[in-house]
């Protein structure tokens, strides 16, 4: 039996050794050898073309040898996967020309054919875990409250106004699309386990947009019901990325999840102080903090690791993704200064 | 002596009527007598000019009688009156032309002028309280590290890359703009009370892009040091809005403010029975439930209020300010409900 990496053993909360670092969005328009990926295929293309997804998967761990990687692919699969169709415009991200807003707009989903066509994903990830090692890969999908958002709405404003006037007015129909998106996304996520992931990331990237009340029926809910509905014979971690909301699982029962991944608002120290006994804790850098000096970022990472030092189960991640304009010696002197801690 | 209004009383946690009820933007461009003012007259000429200030602070009170008025002016006023000059544009928002990003630009501060060049805010208050009756008046100021977020960035873009860099590169600048800032706004909430206020609210807009580390330092630290600053001789109610931050609270000693008010995202009943005994709270309606129809609106509202019944220190208000686009009857429903639970 293989040992296992740094990164599992933080995600059960077993390990002695300096802390695992991998960081949201890795693979991505901050890398020159991802742009020129990128010149010749679109974002979406690399998504379903798994030779290019696992190329794309592979580059930060070729150049920093991260502890964990992440696959590339898109929390919007599943949608375009059920039958509606996606795409990416400059400026405004993801737009679905036809969103879901009543019940005959669901007449385009076609449930039973959406694992099926997602094959290139689980594609990818056999391809990816050929070329990785020893390093640990990360498998995901999104919440069905964030990708509901985005399909309801179209493209993704501010006010969410759409969807929270479904909130109100309609919660039984929201609930009706959210559950075809969580059934789904328990498939995806089974077969990603079947292809071979280490690890599953969970990302509700809107939650900071429900109200307490709303978060706990349309966000909590749905996450826990995923991960209790995983087929997961060797329980590989499950990590859950709940945007500007973590401080709320306090005030209710404990998590499901192996492995919660903190944004930057929260108190990571107080939460591994607090949090139930099973729970391993990611994050939370500042992502601001990349565009800081090489000495400024080497100074921080070194004295927020000495505070975490006796937590066996941290992950060093940033609060949130990495961006298009930061720089790759940045990110480059964050995860070594996490490897040779 | 005069009565005291329910407001002020549930500021003091001696409430045993119905909650009182105001809105954060209340005297604004959602209301079709405000847009015939400011049709004629530009955002910050109306602030400059007390009669139309009052006149605007007057129009929601006089159209939905609300427990509470807020003065119509704008948290910018303190660095403009200190010497950066400010324009608005279509868009962006507030736009200052002058950033302050080295020592040299402080030049252009004149500190002992500011006060002078504010004093139409204390006119507007006296000329408010005239024709106010017996309606409590709210006075109020931006925190230091949501002015200075404007100031240095020019105008607020979402990552905040200019002030964060400031945080991590050159925090001893940073606290010496936001030093003057701050004393400045002691000096401004100081003759807000002297003119007559009946309470302060204090704006910290931005305190949710600010790693908790950083939030003590630059956001709670110097919001005490105001709440401490204040010559209050009747301890008139200081309101502090700390938006997507208020969680971190039981994590700190308590806050030196009477009220918090708090945004959506916040679980009111929790914290309504875990926080400080003194402190009353406002809140937390999410903004979105505005463009709800008028009976989810009753419903929502009544539901909430019955289970903040026993709490005699609660404030009803949105997690947020009203949004030009919503409908005046909509706001009436939401007051309506309130003072007739």
């Amino acid at each position: 039996m293989q040992k296992k990496s740094l990164f599992i053993k933080a995600c059960e909360k077993k390990n002695d050794d300096r802390p695992p670092v991998w960081i949201m969005r890795q693979a991505g328009r901050y890398l020159p050898e991802y742009r020129r990926v990128r010149e010749k295929h679109d974002f979406i293309s690399m998504c379903q073309n798994p030779e290019l997804a696992a190329e794309v998967t592979l580059q930060p761990i070729r150049r920093y040898a991260m502890d964990a990687a992440i696959l590339f692919s898109d929390i919007l699969v599943i949608p375009q996967a059920l039958g509606s169709p996606l795409r990416f415009e400059e400026n405004k991200g993801p737009v679905f020309d036809k969103p879901i807003r009543n019940p005959k707009d669901l007449e385009q989903w076609k449930e039973n054919e959406a694992i099926e066509n997602l094959s290139y994903v689980y594609k990818a990830i056999k391809y990816t875990k050929e070329s990785l090692g020893d390093t640990p890969l990360i498998g995901f999908s999104g919440a069905p409250f964030t990708v509901a958002a985005y399909l309801v709405e179209g493209y993704v404003q501010k006010r969410f106004q759409v969807i929270k006037s479904m909130i109100f007015e309609n919660p039984t129909f929201l609930k009706q699309i959210m559950d075809v998106l969580c059934e789904t996304t328990i498939a995806h996520l089974n077969n990603q386990i079947k292809a071979g992931v280490d690890a599953i990331q969970i990302f509700e990237s809107w939650a900071n947009h429900l109200s307490c009340e709303d978060w706990k029926t349309f966000s909590y809910y749905y996450i826990e019901k995923i991960i209790k509905g995983l087929d997961n014979p060797e329980n590989i971690p499950v990590i859950v990325f709940s945007k500007g909301s973590h401080f709320l699982l306090p005030h209710l029962k404990p998590t499901s999840a192996d492995v919660l991944s903190l944004d930057e608002t929260c108190p990571m120290l107080d939460m591994a102080k607090t949090i139930h006994k099973s729970v391993a804790l990611q994050g939370n850098f500042d992502p601001a903090l990349i565009y800081a000096s090489p000495k400024i970022i080497e100074k921080k990472v070194n004295e927020h690791l000495v505070k975490m030092k006796n937590f066996k189960g941290y992950i060093v991640n940033l609060g949130h993704g990495l961006l298009p304009d930061m720089d790759p010696e940045h990110v480059k002197v964050f995860v070594e200064t996490v490897k040779s801690f």
